[in-house]
């Protein structure tokens, strides 16, 4: 059952401010091979442990049971999106996060230089040796000046870091998803980005991109080593109502990496770019309360050491989150929620299933008695294990932003 | 929301193996009677203990808050399929069970032979005093031999254990449920077997059971005490996706008892048949492993001995199970489930409602750092309490045979 049209009825704007603290990934599981402990356990997090023994924990299943989300799904939920119902994809986010100012429709592909074989055609490095940030601007900029219109459809390109850059259309009656162009295998050649389902849109759009490929790989012959670029998570901007239209929010995204902020932008969050570090994102924060009561701050590097399997170093990461948390706590949010987007086990070096500790602090979050922000005081807390799609619905509550529901 | 699509769409197969070992209605409830201990409480299980120790624990819901499972409902769920939405006559089961092959459409009856006041027809004992399988099969015989059809209908009889037997209709257009002829009691005549709802096939299979019975209780007239018979549980064999449909396995089942076995069956599995105590069933998962990637091993005695109520002897099926749990962990299953079908609590004589206890291992499982595989430990686990149609989607992420949701 859907539960927005009801909690849209009980919503009630006040002044009540809230924080959303993403550290990335930050859930783990115990193995032996680092004393049973997860990195939340290992770490000093005097503050933290603070914290939680005045707040109510739990755990949060990011999408549903066994399912690992990526970042995009991962953050959604806990925007309050269904990640089921708002599948975003891969080149909407990517294009966001570089900064891209999208329209309703434009369809976006995530892009890669890659090598191609010069007598067969086919792929031999799916990422072109991971080529230095300087070509890919260079081989984009070549591109961008000479392929600028395909029929009525406007193209526009932009590089990312190293072989990575973002391809969007924009058009008349475009629409995806589309299948990759990239084999996901090397030695085989560049796959057709076929429509995924019958609509005319994705036929119009498949056209578009076999054209573009068309006129963009003889551009590219010769060069050393991307002489080709392979195309994913090509898909049209979806419709998603804003934080805004959804629960009364006016909401700011402080995130250091772009694909962050692309997720924040999707859901009308104004990106408040500058801070580098977590100090001064929470400083950020501090001068964004009086204008936005809803804050996101993004920590990447739990999830980032969880992607290497390097355990010590998420620790580190863990404790200089914890070391900031007092100037976060200065600000005075009413409601600060501490949680990932998902679980990043350094064990399995990537995103998992595993359901993300999460923390609920505010004047009536009470205390679960509970020592510390660990997965194991999670699974005691009163907050019990959820969809990750409620926290934000928790956030409300706590705020005193919804009516009594019935008399 | 049915998220099976979903799943599907993310299931990506490898050669990671998983076996689910049940102990039937383990789950229990600590009472004043039994030192506010459960049999796994009280039981001594230094195996399971060590196994707890490095795995994820939780509760499962058989079906939804409240319910009691039978059997077929409560193995449905741990199969991963809605028992809500897989409704299985307890007739098939039993048919299944005894060996019966059984084509699509197939009506099943599950029947017991009971005794019949001479007189007035009233039901005077409903099993016939138990009366031996000896009778049961002599008395199947005879009512085979003398019924073969009824109209158009193929009429088929197998004779199970003391007074239980199975009758299958067979033949175009018939349909159930029909309502139990069984009237629940003694003292009350033979009910009408009458359609559950009002479709043509339910009408035409309730003339012929009733047919039947006009044939076939003039044929055991006089005989003592098995004079009469029952029917319960009168459905057609549903059409349900395989396992290997479904979650792309490869399934065994390694039962001792026939409902088990039938149950497996039905959802695709291979019987292995053969062994007759736990050992000899995991010496027989052993020799699977190679043949197939998910294998169900089903334990009865913790079930029987909790619809006896006998505490001390289900505590003794609990040790005997602990006991046999080393030579399962050598086997090396990737991914390793234990838990039960549903609670079938000593004090109460019969299944419940109560959340079974659940543990996962695997090398992605990590540690709750919980000491004990019992329903206490079970409740501060990192799998929470959680519907049982879940499990085999944890069991599949533990074996990494899903790719990621999203980008």
């Amino acid at each position: 059952m859907n539960l927005d049209p009801v909690y849209a009825k009980l919503t009630e704007p006040n002044d009540q401010t809230l924080c959303l603290l993403v550290m990335d990934g930050v859930g783990d599981i115990a193995v032996e091979a680092t004393g049973w402990k997860t990195p939340l356990e290992a770490a000093r997090t005097p503050n933290l442990d603070a914290l939680a023994r005045k707040s109510a924990l739990g755990r949060m299943i990011p999408v549903a049971p066994g399912i690992t989300p990526g970042s995009g799904p991962g953050h959604l939920g806990l925007f309050g999106y269904d990640p089921l119902e708002f599948e975003v994809g891969r080149g909407v986010i990517e294009a966001l996060g570089l900064g891209m100012e999208l329209k309703p429709g434009d369809v976006c592909a995530r892009a890669n230089f890659c090598t191609l074989d010069e007598k067969t055609g086919l792929v031999t490095d799916r990422r072109a040796g991971r080529v230095a940030t300087e070509i890919t601007e260079q081989q984009c900029a070549l591109l961008a000046s000479r392929i600028k219109k395909i029929g009525d459809v406007q193209v526009l390109i932009q590089a990312g870091k190293g072989h990575r850059f973002v391809v969007v259309f924009r058009g008349k009656g475009l629409e995806g998803p589309l299948t990759d162009s990239d084999p996901g295998k090397e030695g085989a050649p560049i796959a057709a980005a076929k429509p995924a389902g019958k609509s005319a849109g994705q036929k119009k759009t498949a056209k578009v991109v076999a054209e573009f490929y068309k006129q963009a790989l003889p551009l590219l012959k010769g060069r050393k080593p991307a002489n080709g670029f392979l195309l994913r998570g090509i898909a049209h901007q979806p419709d998603i109502p804003t934080i805004e239209q959804r629960y009364g929010l006016n909401a700011a995204c402080i995130a250091v990496y772009p694909m962050y902020k692309g997720l924040a932008q999707l859901v009308g969050m104004t990106k408040i770019e500058g801070p580098q570090d977590i100090a001064a994102q929470i400083e950020a924060a501090r001068k964004a309360k009086g204008r936005f009561n809803y804050v996101f701050i993004h920590f990447k590097y739990t999830d980032m050491y969880g992607e290497d399997g390097n355990f010590p170093k998420k620790v580190e990461a863990v404790e200089q989150l914890d070391a900031a948390l007092p100037a976060l706590l200065r600000v005075g949010f009413d409601v600060l929620a501490v949680t990932g987007d998902h679980s990043t086990p350094c064990p399995m070096k990537g995103h998992s299933w595993h359901p993300q500790p999460v923390l609920l602090h505010s004047a009536c979050s009470g205390s679960d008695g509970l020592d510390r922000f660990t997965e194991k005081c999670a699974n005691s807390g009163s907050l019990g294990i959820f969809e990750a799609k409620y926290l934000i619905r928790l956030m409300q509550a706590h705020a005193k932003k919804f009516a009594k529901f019935g008399a």
